[in-house]
Parts: C-alpha cells; structure tokens; sequence
C-alpha cells in the first residue's frame, strides 16, 4: 500500500517535532506526485508554518496534480498563518490522504469537507491509530482544555521507590535514566510533591546526551509552602519556570521568600487537604500546558490515580529487592479494597532499558465524561 | 552448523521430561550417521534408561561408526543403570559431541575422559549455556545438596500482592496464573507461609488445561503450628505430600492433630525467631527435593531473599495500580538501607502473558561459597 508508507514518512516527519510544538500538534507532510516524493515538511515550532506549506513550498510546481499526505486534517482556519485549506487549492493538489481528523471539537471535519467542496478527493483513516498516539497529547488537551498527564516511577521489584532511610541513587540504570530526560524533554511541564524536593532536591531539568535540551516548566506541590529557599529547583539557571502551588492558607511572607525571577507563587483549591489536582490541571491548562509528567513522590502519585487525572502511566521496574516493607512505596495513603477497583491500564506495551523494564499504559478515559472547566 | 543443529535437537527432546526426572537431569541424545538422524531418545523418568541408551537401541547397527549428540556428558559409573560410556564404546560410536560436563563434583569429566581413552572423539561445549539453563536445578543440587530455589510473586505495579482487605482475586490474569500450574509442574516441591495458608486456603495442587498433571510435595512453614486442621492443604486428595515445618517448641498435641495421611510435621532450627531456611533446604535436600517453588507470602519471600537461598526470582507485574500503601507489599520486614545492598538479578528476561509482564532473574551466587551441609 503506497497511501501506508507515504502516510508512514508523513508520521517520522511529524515526529521530528517531539517537544517543540506545543501547544500545536506534530504534524509532517509529503507530497507525492507520479509515485516519487516531490516535497517534505513538518511542523517545527508553534507559531512558524504548517507542515503541509513546508512540504507545498518544497514541491513547487510540481506540487500540481499531486498527492499530500497528511498525519493530520489540515486547518480551515486562520490562527497565527493561513489555513492550509486555501494552500493546499492553490497549489492544485488533486488528493488529500488524511491520518486522522482535527480533534478539535469546534473546527472537526472542517478542513477535510472544505477541499471535497473544492474538487479534492479526501482519503480519511490512514494510519489513524498511529496518528492518535502520536497526538495524544494534542488531542487529550484541545479536548478538555487539560494537559495530557503522565506519571513516571520507577521502583524496585518489591515496589520501592527508595530505602529505608530515603537512598534512591541508583533504583534505575543509565538507559532508563537517560529515557527520562527524553520524557521531560517532551512535555510542558513536570509536577513533583515538595516531599521529594525536601528529599532528593532534584534540579528537575532535561539533561539530554546529544539534541538540544529544553526544561519544562517545573510544578511543585507545597500545600503548607514549606520548600527549602535553597531548594535547586528555586535557584538554578534555567530557561523556564519553576510554579509553586500552595493551598489557600500558604502565607504570604513565606511567598515571599521563594517568588523572583523565574519562580512564581499560585494558590489551588484544597481536596481532603491537599491539592485539588482536578482543579490544577486546569489551571495548567489556561497557562498552555498541554502535557504534565509527574515524577513522584508517593502521595502525589497515588492522589493523582486516585483522582483519575492519569493519562498514560510509565512504570519502570528494576532487577532489585530491598527484602522488606519499610522503603518508601510507590503510593501512599489509603488504596483500593478489592483488586478490581484497582486502576487497570490498557494499551500495555513492555520494553527494556539494559536490565530495566519499563511497563507503560493508559488509563482509559471515560466516555462521554469531560471534566468542569 | 550441524553439531548446533543436532544439539538442538537433543535439548528439545531433553526437555520432554521436565517436570518427570528429578532427581535425575534432563538428556536428550540424537545419534547422526552420514548427516541423517538415525536414532533419537531422551531420559523419561528417574530408574529409567539413559537418553544415550535410547538413542543407541533406536539407532541399532546404524550407529556404529556414527555421532552422538548429548546435552550433558555420559555417565561413567553405575547407578540404577549401567554407564553410558560402555554402551557408547560398544555400540562402536566414533564421535561424541557434549553440551555440557557433568557437574557433579565427583564425577566431573570422567565420562568424557574414558570414551577418549578408548578412541572416541569427545567434542564439549556446544551449546553450553542452552545446556546449563536446561538443567539448572540439577546442577545446583548436585552442587550443594540442595534444592535449586524459584521464587515467585504476582504484584500490582505498586508493589502489592493483595489489598488491604486481603483481596488478591486476581492480580493477574489467565495466562499468567496458567503458567504458574507450568512451574508447579516443573518443581519438586511449593512452600508457602502459614499466613497464606489462612488468608487464601490454597490447594497448591497443580492443575493445568492440557498435559500430564504431577502435584509437587507441599511445604508450609508453620512455626507455632497454628495451621487450621481443615486447611484444604492437609485434607484434599494429591499424590503428593504436605509437609508442615515447625520450630522446636510446636507442640505435640498440636502436631498430633494435623498428622495423617499424606500429611508429615517436621522440626527446623530457628533464626531470629523464624524457620532456619538455609537450615530447611539442606533438610529438603536430603529428602530429595531437588527444586522448590516458593510462593509467598510477603515474609518468606522477605526472608528467603536476605537469607540469600533464592537461585531465580519470577515476578509477575499486573497492571494494576491499588493507589495506596495499604495493601499486602511484595516483602515484609526490615529493607536494606542502601540501593546498592539491594540483592540484584542478573540475567534478566522478560516475557508477557497477556497484559501482565513476567520479569525473571537470577541471583548470582557467591563464587566459591559453599553451604554448609
């Protein structure tokens, strides 16, 4: 099937993309003519062309009578450049080949009817289910207005996180480690309890071996603001910011203390004492934040499944046992009763990172429900 | 490469009788004459002929002047049967070719040795290492006089094997809690704690969808003696034994009323006030167990990994997530303090059933250590 592996080039272009997009989806684009690939593009960072005008302007006239393939319906509206609709009519392309449909609930179908209205023949659906994961993040938050959330642990066999007297250095190996800082590298935002700055005072930034390096923005959950001032993640150099969440009883003069120059200072509502999570993701979600990695510690894992915020969950799991129940477990507070309310993940997929497994799945999301605003 | 090629042939038809030799290894033996197969066999049941011997009687006058191909090294000394060597000498074999030597430290190389003496060509070492996993339980046990250790745990990804209600219906799903009626069928003997016995009842029989069924002799460590006298352990129909084990001060009265058939109490030494494990092995090993399951709960499993009698770990993870820290952890008792005192697999592999991931690994034994008897 020539439109699967057009469509296969279009999904590596698009990938290309992976954390310089946001808040727009990956998208790539190929324009075929005669069966020969005439033009390539993708979308490289919000605000600059579209994958398809990359991939129209690479074509030239050649681009007339062609094929493009598209892992995404293109735009039919004007946002920071022209519809691609328009682009696509004026370049005389004959047929579109679309992975999957805007997921944006106002502009759905839009693009994809608007060229069948212009005389070009749409092709839907192709690859769709790779389109959808390689978007997930994109169609999770123009959805729901709320980012994508994933929660990263990483635990020993007998599901500690650390020993007995907090040791974690090393639970992994340094191929899952160094995976880590591709996650980070790929989303908005990271979340951490202030529990685990108190611990490990971690810099939380993206530390990548080769690529560029970028930092998301670093979310710490500190109800009572109780973070150290010298904490790293307060101090160090870096290139976004660090956000304090605080519940509504935080004082100011603690405030204070912690807010400057890339640290800002915002107060959620309160669920049960602690952070509404619900609450803050939407928040999150107003400030652009697409998608949120949540690195620990254990009360903050364990609320976020418990409040069934979690999109994707990355469990890495490491060829050790600590022999006993007083390391620092995976989750904390009060679980299920019974095994089947457990939160099961579906989509499980397995892979290895040297002797390291990592178990990721996903939360499936209820049909129909969409969260308050 | 053919000596590859025929040496696969003799593991594959060695692992027929898994499950069906202890405590005898499992051999396959593949007799070659001119490039074809000309006699097959395997060693079917401890008492039983010899693979080689098989192999031989069904190769008839073809196998003079021929090769054989045997995973571990021909006998030389007479057990229930006569050697091998002199079956392979008189049946005028020119060549033998070894997968492995016979571990067994006062035998070691003695075979290989006399058919060389007289004219045969040995050649050793292919396919070693399939060689040694095959018969892993009974190098061990010929090694140490005692039982080759699994141990096996089903968890949530938050490290619990039930909740906190007790639940743990089910963890995983069909396919893995088929498997472990494979393992069953493969091991000599399953050891479980009394708390399991009363959380769950177990049968510990093995029972299995297709295929010969073998109930491996049942084991609980029971200290105190407070196993109840209806346990479906003691009372339902197996072929198989349960054995209880206590510490020194159980009482008779006690004993007298779980005893019967099918039902032995023995006395272990004790360490820090539980069963002596290492003490309990060499106990087994003289009852010739060759290879023990154990199957929980979390304070054997503890303790069989800081008393370090675990040989190769099976955990299978769910993916599930209780979301809480009250639930039934993988071990109990007192951790290591440090990551780096963690006891670490190697060799790791990793296999799905299903949705669930079964992690398995070796612990590395200490070169040159031996236990004492």
């Amino acid at each position: 099937m020539d439109d699967t592996r057009f469509m296969q080039m279009a999904l590596e272009l698009a990938a290309r993309g992976r954390g310089l997009t946001s808040p727009n989806p990956m998208v790539g684009a190929v324009v075929v003519k005669d069966q020969a690939v005439v033009g390539l593009g993708y979308h490289q960072a919000a605000g600059g062309p579209h994958a398809e005008a990359h991939a129209i302007d690479a074509a030239g006239e050649k681009a007339r009578g062609g094929t493009l393939y598209v892992n995404l319906e293109p735009c039919n509206h004007t946002g920071r450049t022209p519809p691609c609709t328009l682009k696509i009519i004026a370049a005389g392309i004959r047929r579109v080949v679309i992975g999957m449909r805007d997921p944006n609930p106002t502009v759905a179908g839009g693009g994809a009817e608007f060229l069948e209205r212009h005389g070009v023949e749409v092709c839907r659906g192709v690859c769709a289910a790779e389109a959808e994961a390689l978007n997930e993040v994109f169609v999770k938050f123009i959805q729901t207005g709320r980012p994508f959330v994933i929660a990263k642990c990483a635990a020993t066999l007998d599901g500690r996180i650390a020993t007995r007297t907090g040791d974690s250095r090393w639970v992994t190996g340094a191929a899952a480690r160094a995976f880590v800082h591709e996650l980070r590298q790929s989303v908005d935002a990271i979340m951490v309890g202030v529990g685990t700055i108190v611990a490990d005072d971690p810099q939380l930034t993206t530390r990548r071996a080769a690529g560029p390096c970028r930092d998301p923005l670093r979310v710490v959950l500190d109800t009572q603001l109780r973070i150290p001032p010298a904490a790293r993640v307060l101090r160090h150099a870096s290139s976004a910011d660090t956000l304090v969440v605080t519940g509504p009883e935080a004082g100011d003069d603690a405030k204070r203390r912690i807010v400057g120059p890339g640290v800002q200072a915002i107060v959620a509502p309160l669920r049960e004492d602690r952070i509404d999570l619900g609450a803050l993701l939407g928040q999150l979600g107003q400030r652009g934040i697409t998608s949120l990695l949540i690195e620990g510690g254990s009360r903050v894992l364990a609320s976020a499944f418990r409040e069934g915020v979690v999109d994707k969950a990355c469990f890495f799991l490491a060829p050790l046992i600590t022999g006993g129940d007083d390391g620092v477990p995976v989750c904390r507070g009060r679980g299920v009763a019974r095994m089947q309310e457990c939160t099961r993940l579906v989509r499980v997929t397995t892979r290895r990172f040297g002797d390291d497994t990592l178990i990721e799945g996903y939360v499936p999301r209820v049909r129909g429900a969409r969260p308050e605003a």
